[in-house]
């Protein structure tokens, strides 16, 4: 059986060792490393297909708590599918809803078998466990689907967080028993760990045994310094098999896209270039500008006066600041492709510089003029 | 000095006297019967522009009430005007805002010089005139704009509408003295009376008399029943001139647009499609169809299954229904295109139907298909 999702490395970076590769789905090849829109609700918010396309993405995340609980993954399932209910013949990445479970619900209780939890909407009692976020996977027919983990909060004690990676591990290989679809759908390892070390090697162990298609790094971007995080990769990429892509879930800040690509990450995915469009906020190639403040009512300039984006060619901030203002959707439709589309870009150059060995270069000079390097810069 | 907005007449319907025609402006030439979107706030809700030509709108509609309100006139004018300001390079018809303070404000008072109100958002005190009111428009820039009247509420005694009506003409009077860009933009009268077939025949006297390029026929859709406005019709649009456009305010009910068609009317305007569509109520050629009924949540079908619209090429009742469930503002651009598409594409198959004399018969046929004929029929 030829494996669903397949990795071909094609170069490293020799100033940092970044990995540029593909990674192959049913739905189509992606570059990496790549960052991926994410569509909770069965849409990447505001925008359409097409759109996503126009910004040349190759897969995009949906999330498997929100479309279990509405409108039920029997209903897609029923539609052929996540891809048709959604109109994206590209790939798809689904979680397994254990963030969610421990981030949103009410009441949850974690057990070996899986975590009961009330619904964060209508209250009502519900369970998850490896089986059944197979079950809801393999019926949503995602291209790439996450093991079941638990994701415990920072900082978690070194006694906890070991009884945890031992438990993720223990579901990773019912959740490998319980996939039903291997030939179509190709399933991901968690690896959890926390800060600690010895714990991420010893979560890369046990999954690395159970041979997954592709692994993620876990337990991070949950409010930990970004030092640690840097850190964490620096051990753990080093210990992940390189003929398997690695994904960094819920990072999308432009500085820890270019740093996580540095330290081997293959893939990425976050809210926030849609979350922070929603309240005016852009990444430009300036940094970070509030479209809503006064100063920008008569500013006649595309948001970004580097950008080639759809918008920045044919909107200005006074335009865009109305729209906000007003409470305009159309707005937040500009404001969302822009921040997508400037994420899209960056990993295009970060792909750009490890073809040509600098991307350690590329990293100071978008810093420099980010602000990254500002004392008291303002980021994400 | 040439005209900035002229109407050529193609033919009449054979059956019912529909005019077939083409109105020239300096933003490229729409052909009539017409239906212009709205789009109150510089933005027509959701829609872009692009997606706006799809459907081959030729005119939007945009409110000066709003405009000079927020953003500001002023703005509008720094940045080029409004065909810059939201990129939108095809025709523009702006109302007076007269309409607007008669129903949206607080606290007003006419007196002969203009009225007095107050804002609706911050309750500010402001004045609208007939020289303000062109002001404003000159300062947008459309190409058709609208002399401020009065719109008295339904019903109205004939002494009251005597009254108003005569004001009116005065007012008209003051705009086209006051409309200082006649080279680049159109100024049209607009009819009153209210369902007085002599007030109705003064107010044509007065404004023909004043020479517009166009005339509107005002007070209808604002709560008589849809039989006095078709009398209002029979007896007004005869008496307006053969070589100039007119355009019935506030109109764009399926019933309504062809109703007045074959009266003689060649611009219609409406925000009903829009503004049902962020309620997931849909215009189909069987009839309305509301996507938030538990029966659509398992129907893969297109929300119209005769519609060769974006949407209904590519997303199911189904999916449409979870995104309106699920407040994603994606669903209201979906059901706001199909309601836009749909009156778009009547509006064609009426101008087809008067090419081929057979408006009478698409009357019938589409009434019956829709539900008209229906006992107890469920409109808008």
């Amino acid at each position: 059986m030829t494996p669903a999702i397949t990795y071909e490395l094609i170069k490293k970076d020799k100033q940092t060792g970044a990995r540029l590769g593909i990674v192959h789905t049913p739905h189509g090849s992606f570059e990496t490393p790549a960052f991926m829109p994410v569509g909770t609700q069965a849409t990447v918010k505001t925008m359409s297909p097409e759109e996503l396309k126009e910004m040349k993405a190759g897969i995009i995340l949906s999330n498997t708590y929100h479309l279990w609980l509405r409108p039920g993954h029997d209903i897609i399932r029923e539609a052929g599918g996540l891809h048709k209910f959604m109109n994206w013949d590209r790939a798809i990445l689904t979680d397994s809803g254990g963030f969610q479970v421990f981030s949103l619900s009410d009441m949850r209780k974690i057990e070996e078998e899986g975590v009961h939890f009330r619904h964060h909407l209508d209250g009502s009692k519900l369970f998850l466990s490896p089986e059944k976020a197979m079950e809801i996977q393999n019926a949503l027919g995602s291209d790439i689907m996450m093991a079941f983990d638990e994701c415990p909060p920072y900082p978690a004690s070194h006694e906890y967080m070991k009884a945890s990676v031992e438990r993720t591990s223990r579901w990773a290989e019912r959740c490998l028993e319980a996939h039903t679809r291997p030939e179509d759908q190709g399933l991901f390892g968690i690896v959890q760990g926390g800060e600690y070390e010895d714990l991420r090697r010893q979560s890369v162990q046990d999954l690395t045994s159970l041979d997954f298609p592709g692994y993620a790094v876990g337990g991070l971007s949950v409010g930990e310094p970004k030092d640690v995080m840097n850190r964490v990769l620096d051990f753990t990429t080093p210990l992940l098999p390189e003929n398997k892509p690695r994904y960094l879930m819920g990072v999308g800040s432009p500085d820890a896209l270019i740093d996580g690509s540095i330290r081997g990450i293959d893939m990425f995915d976050c809210v926030l270039p849609t979350r922070i469009a929603r309240n005016g906020t852009l990444m430009t190639s300036e940094g970070r500008l509030v479209v809503k403040n006064a100063k920008f009512a008569r500013d006649f300039r595309p948001l970004d006066e580097n950008c080639d984006c759809y918008v920045c060619q044919n909107y200005s901030r006074a335009y865009i600041r109305h729209l906000i203002k007003a409470e305009e959707s159309f707005g937040i439709r500009l404001t969302s492709y822009h921040n997508l589309y400037f994420l899209m870009n960056l990993m295009e150059q970060v792909r750009q510089s490890i073809r040509e060995d600098r991307l350690g270069d590329f990293r100071e000079e978008f810093f420099e003029q980010y602000g990254y390097n500002k004392p008291n810069a303002k980021n994400f």
